[in-house]
C-alpha cells in the first residue's frame, strides 16, 4: 500500500524543483528530511510554505560527530546506526503510508538519501525524483557554460589527498570541487600547482537569495565556507565567432 | 524591454522540468528551439501541449552536414554562420519581445544554446534556467546512485581519442560517456582495457516513455544508438550496512 518517494529539491531556489517533486511535496502527508541537530535544515527550508496542514514531519538529525574524524571507526559506526534506525522507522511507516523524503540537489549524486535507499530498496517500493544538482545551480550563477564540445568534466571531493587533486585537475578541462571548507587551502594549492587558480570560482549557496560568487584568487586564505563549490570552466572546441 | 529566457527542459520527461521553466514556457508568446531539418525535434516534443494559442515558434534547423566531418573547416564554418544568423534574428526580436529558447537538459552543460549565449550576452538581457541533466535522468533510471562519498566522477565525450578515454576511465571512480553512437566500439574497447566493461550500462532516452536500459556487455557490437549515455557507477566509501 505505502511507498517512499525521494524528491530531489534542486540547488536551493524552490522555483527550481521539478513539477513532479513539487506535486509530491505539496500533496504529502508524511515528510522526512535530514538536518544537523539544532538546525532548521536546508532541505526543510526549501519547502517552506509548501507543506499542507496536518502533514507530519520527521526530522532525521545526524548524530553529533564534531569530536570524531570523518574516517574514524566510531564516526562510521555512529552514522551506520543512524541510517539503520531511520531505515527501520521509515520501513514501518511506508507499509501503509506514502512518505516523501526531501533531498537537496539530485538524490543519486552524493546524496544522503542513498544510505537509506540501499537499506530499503528490496523491502519497500521507492520512487526517486531527480533534481537539478547544486553544481549546476553554481555554474548557472557564474553566467558561463561549464562545458563545451568535447570538454572533459571531473567532479572531485576536496577531502581527497592533495596529490590526487593535482593529478585530476591537470587531466580535466572543466572542474567541480565539492566538500570545500577546511580543505580549501589544499584545493588552492592543487589549483596553483596546475596553473588554474586564476580561472577558479568559488560559489556559495548558488541560486539562493544570499548567493556569493567570487574568483578564488581574490578571496583571503582564511575564508573557507563549507557549503561552497569551486568551479573551473572548460574552454573547449566551439565554432568561431566573428570579432 | 525584451529579453531572452533559456529554459532548461531536463532529461525528457516534461514532468521533470522546473517550476520556473514550466511557467516561462506556458506563458511564452515567442518560442525558439533547435532541431534537425525535417524532424519534429526533441526539445519541441517535450513541450507538446504546453504552448499557449498564438505562440509564435522559431525552429532553428541545424545546417545539413552529413557530408562533412565534425572537425572539418567547412562544418565549423557552416555551424558558425548558423549561430550568427540566429543570434542576429533573436537579437532583433528580443529588442521588444520576451523570447523563450528551449534547451534539452541543462543549458550550460554541453548545450547548443551556449553558442547563441556567447553571441548575445553583451547585447541582450538573458536569463538561463538550469535543468536536470540527461545524465541524471539516466542514472536515476538505473536505480543506482552514481557517486558515493569521495568518488571521482568524470564526464567524457565518446568522440575523444581512444587513449584519452582509456586513461580517463582508469583514473575515475564513476563514469559518464556522452556522444556514443558510432564511437561505441571505441568506448567498449576502452572500458574493456581498464576492466570496467562488465560494470557499464547503456541508457537511451532516460526518463522518456521508450527508455531503454541494458548492460553494455549484453548488447551486440553493432548496436550503436546515438543519443545513448554510457554509465559506470561509483562504489565509494559508505557506512557499513548490517547483513
Amino acid at each position: 500500500m505505502g511507498r517512499i518517494i525521494c524528491a530531489g529539491l534542486g540547488p536551493g531556489d524552490p522555483d527550481l524543483m521539478s513539477l513532479r517533486a513539487n506535486r509530491a511535496i505539496c500533496g504529502a502527508r508524511h515528510v522526512a528530511y535530514f538536518r544537523k541537530a539544532g538546525r532548521a535544515g536546508q532541505a526543510r527550508r526549501i519547502v517552506n510554505g509548501m507543506l499542507q496542514e496536518g502533514c507530519t514531519e520527521y526530522a532525521m538529525e545526524y548524530p553529533v560527530t564534531t569530536e570524531l574524524a570523518f574516517d574514524s571507526p566510531d564516526y562510521v559506526a555512529a552514522l551506520s546506526r543512524f541510517y539503520d534506525e531511520w531505515a527501520a522507522r521509515l520501513a514501518v511507516l511506508a507499509q501503509s503510508q506514502e512518505v516523501v523524503v526531501l533531498c537537496e540537489g539530485d538524490p543519486f549524486f552524493y546524496g544522503s538519501f542513498m544510505h537509506l535507499y540501499v537499506r530499503l530498496k528490496d523491502r519497500i517500493p521507492i520512487e526517486v525524483i531527480p533534481g537539478i544538482t547544486g553544481m549546476s545551480g553554481c555554474w548557472t550563477a557564474t553566467g558561463q557554460p561549464i562545458t563545451w564540445g568535447d570538454d572533459i568534466l571531473t567532479v572531485l571531493a576536496g577531502t581527497l589527498p592533495e596529490d590526487d587533486l593535482t593529478r585530476q585537475m591537470a587531466a580535466a578541462d572543466a572542474l567541480v570541487v565539492m566538500k570545500t571548507g577546511r580543505n580549501l587551502p589544499k584545493i588552492r594549492r592543487a589549483l596553483t600547482a596546475v596553473g588554474r587558480l586564476d580561472a577558479a570560482w568559488l560559489i556559495e549557496r548558488g541560486t539562493m537569495p544570499d548567493q556569493r560568487l567570487a574568483r578564488l584568487a581574490d578571496l583571503p586564505e582564511g575564508d573557507c565556507p563549507y557549503f561552497a563549490i569551486v568551479l573551473v570552466h572548460g574552454q573547449g572546441r566551439r565554432p568561431e565567432m566573428p570579432l
